[in-house]
């Protein structure tokens, strides 16, 4: 199997093979960049960034990264307003337009699912830079090479998930990965924030040691007292936290994903109780990792930022190198260091579902109207059936 | 006559001789692309999109056009908010500060005849993306480029255009261009977006066979029935679409333009008897080609997009070689293969019009106030006068 | 001291040799482009354009000197909307990840003292594109250059800023600067809209020839009746505006900065005074040179345009050589023709002062919160301190 013509929708589209093998030229690139080595493998080579979110990693890491191979880049910043989106125009016709003029693109969109259907669309690659709550693939990627780089492996770490689980599309995706290379995940959410059953179901299909911490209850049963409790006035905050730092290799943070759920509120139940600073770290252990996508709002105390534990603008700048290595694969610029075996597609489409649209009211096959749902049946489960385009269960 | 340093706002700026030679440099243009053979004709020229209106293709093609060139772009994709015209600066203004910074310029601004103003202020080519309801001559010359590179010619070929012909700019261009090649035109359109009058006359004056369909009625006498008549209860659109699908070499398909007219209403009369699909297809000519500039709406149907005579996407992805020969022609790093004869200007400015304004109020002369209007003498009828800016009959 | 490295936030981070050194290098590259001589000192380098507001020329010149250069952009063009800025991302945390990406930043912000809390985050030069109404140094830059370039030098010279003095940052600076460089200066606004004081006393500590029209009624006196007084009738403008003219090298003009204060009033009084038109033009200096920063609105009537004085244009023009001889230097792709003497630094961070916050309201300090108000002494005055981001003096 090779990379090259292939679109990244999801994490899984990569076996973990294939997911090494792009660390393993990322890594090749970091070295060429230190080494301020000019590459131009990309040379004529056009990205187009087509965003219909706001985005300051994503987009920028992309660009620079094709910048550094050699390529040129075409970018649609907000495309919601300035392309003909605000004329009406679906994704279908948007891709099968711009997959005349680019080499690859890379999509971001408000909707669950659509830079699936984007894929569909397209002869050229697409690479996801997010899709709704959904996935992040590239974001899971850098995030896998920050770990290899600041920890040495992935293998029997100890991970935790900390803050809107629910909404964090980049937190899906990591969970996923972290449990296929046998990671150990520990699970922090405000009520109502956890990870969706979904994700759940599948780290438990991956036999993934993970403890969650469901509702604040639980974790103070557990021994460790907990947070926030304006009424008894017990607020054990910091033990709870400390506790967790002695445990725990890396610490991922990530912010209320507010533009994504429905709510007026200021704050959010529990909302402080999900930070980190220097006292804390000052319990945790040495040779922890403190991540966190980008960006913050509370979660991360500024006084952490000094700390050398604190890895996460180091993160951010991974992007590029990773960026570097999934573009040339895509590609076919680049080729695997390793020859791969076969990749085996991990889904299935269900056949006889024509009567079926996906329950997820935020899903592109229930906004894009040319779109025809499909599902495929959840390994090990096989009466179940999930969306093809945003993974959520069908009712049936 | 040179293309070099010279602007291109309506297609009449180019004799045919000339346009020709635009699509023969196109056609160089997209083997040296299917040969993956790089160019860099345009090294260390500098590209500016300066958009006052949202766009996918214009923008993007002539970017791309310009990195397939080895030169380089600047781009203002949302220049009414992010440039200085926030603060109130002109057009003028604006293009005199940005030859000093660019070696070309494409601007698509929503006033007729604005790109013609910026024009006459700029030392360095200003190509239009489209200036309001007015012109977009790079699509007609893309369009012309598709209908050669489909239909083998254009001479005698009987294209129908089929929509919103009151405020569609590209179809403007294009008729009056495809009346130059002497092709013959079928006009169909719903009452009140029938062709604008100086679009028919200019038709006339190039004894252009036309058949307009200015009204439904008049298509129903004509002996093939017609559409959406919901107190009659006969609707007839089918039988009408084959007809004409029989007779017809090219179906050239734009939406309405609603931004462009005042109307809240969701839905135009008759609007829906504009459409093509898959039926409809079946009994069209074998060799047909379906053109659409898109941003499509309803106009084609998904099911179409299969069918081989379905040239839209096509026909977007041709808008690289022919910006690209457009490019390089202006900045003169290419040559046209035959050398031109002289080209004689189409207008001649009348002089003694100070107390004429022009009756358009949409006219970039009514909203620019350093702006002077002039009018030109119309070639048969020597007491007419039209705007040299939008093109409009002037009142005299 | 060399430039490698170095941020560009005030015009008095340069020394004057410094200076001196970047308008030298700017002459070369000048030359350089006039001969069409392909430049690639910074190939392989990649550029960030950061704009939270609206810009036509410093966005634009910037990214065309880069590529003029040989050298890759990024842009945000409007950051406020496109970047994690609209998910509350702070300046600090969008600098530390920027600085992975980029090689040189450029940076505009709507609030004072922004760019240089952004320069302390980034180990990155930070290049100013205008912070609020505090300064706009590479303006500056170009203004000096067009000085020399149109007059042979700048000591002695008499420079007229007209205008909005009080909201213009470009003014500031340029006044700083010219003071520097023992220009005479002679400032004209309309009330309400004169030279602030922290301004004022600078150019007073470099012993600057300063005339000062801060009312209306005071150049009455002066002997040279004035403008605009509705009651009594007496309006002599013309006659105000010659006799400036006579004793005038340079004609600075600046637009009223509507978008920093808090008027609905249309006009403002004795707006209308500031402006020059042909016949003003026609009694003035054959050797004056007329500029401006652009945008205008009322300020210059179009008719001056065709006048060879009117160097405002060409001033524009001048940003590329100047940015180019920037950039190059800051990136150490360049060195000063001539060796640097050790710039010594101009401020001193004052001690215990964390009881201060600064009273500006749009200080960049008193709206990052993990941000720390700092103050300098002012050199001759001890006891009086400034802000070290926005120079606003502190209330002590």
């Amino acid at each position: 199997m090779t990379f090259t013509g292939r679109h990244l929708i999801s994490i899984n589209d990569f076996s973990n093979e294939e997911i090494e093998a792009v660390l393993d030229l990322a890594q090749e690139m970091d070295s060429a960049l230190e080494a301020k080595k000019r590459l131009d493998l990309c040379q004529g080579k056009e990205l187009y960034t087509i965003f219909y979110e706001p985005s300051t990693r994503t987009r920028s890491s992309f660009e620079t990264a094709m910048h550094r191979l050699g390529g040129t880049v075409v970018s649609h910043a907000e495309a919601q307003v300035t392309s003909s989106v605000a004329k009406g125009e679906t994704i279908a016709d948007t891709v099968r337009t711009l997959e005349k003029y680019a080499d690859v693109i890379v999509m971001r969109h408000p909707l669950d699912g659509s830079t699936r259907l984007a894929a569909e669309h397209s002869s050229v690659p697409i690479i996801s830079g997010g899709d709704g709550a959904h996935e992040h693939p590239t974001q899971t990627l850098l995030d896998l090479y920050t770990i290899l780089k600041e920890k040495g492996g992935i293998e029997g770490k100890n991970v935790a998930l900390c803050g809107d689980l629910r909404h964090g599309r980049t937190v899906h995706s990591l969970a996923v990965a972290l449990a296929r290379f046998k990671a150990e995940i520990t699970c922090i959410a405000p009520p109502g924030f956890e990870l969706p059953d979904h994700i759940r179901d599948i780290l438990n299909n991956y036999k993934c040691k993970i403890t969650e911490y469901s509702s604040l209850e639980e974790i103070a049963d557990d021994g460790s007292l907990l947070v926030h409790q304006p009424k008894t006035g017990k607020t054990h905050q910091e033990g709870f936290m400390s506790f967790l730092l002695e445990s725990l290799d890396v610490l991922y943070f990530t912010r209320l994903q507010r533009e994504r759920f429905d709510t007026q509120e200021s704050s959010v139940a529990g909302e402080e109780s999900y930070r980190i600073n220097k006292q804390l770290l000052a319990k945790s252990r040495d040779d922890a990792v403190i991540m966190h996508p980008l960006p913050r709002i509370n979660e991360l105390a500024y006084e952490v930022d000094q700390d050398k534990r604190a890895a996460y603008f180091r993160q951010a700048g991974y992007g590029i190198p990773v960026r570097m290595a999934l573009i040339a694969l895509l590609l076919g610029v680049a080729e695997p260091k390793k020859a791969l075996t076969t990749h085996e597609a991990t889904v299935k489409i269900a056949k006889d579902t024509s009567n079926l649209r996906c329950i997820n009211e935020r899903c592109i096959t229930n906004k894009e109207q040319y779109s025809t749902p499909k599902f495929y049946k959840v390994p090990g489960s096989p009466k179940l059936l999930r969306c093809y385009y945003c993974d959520w269960l069908a009712q049936n």
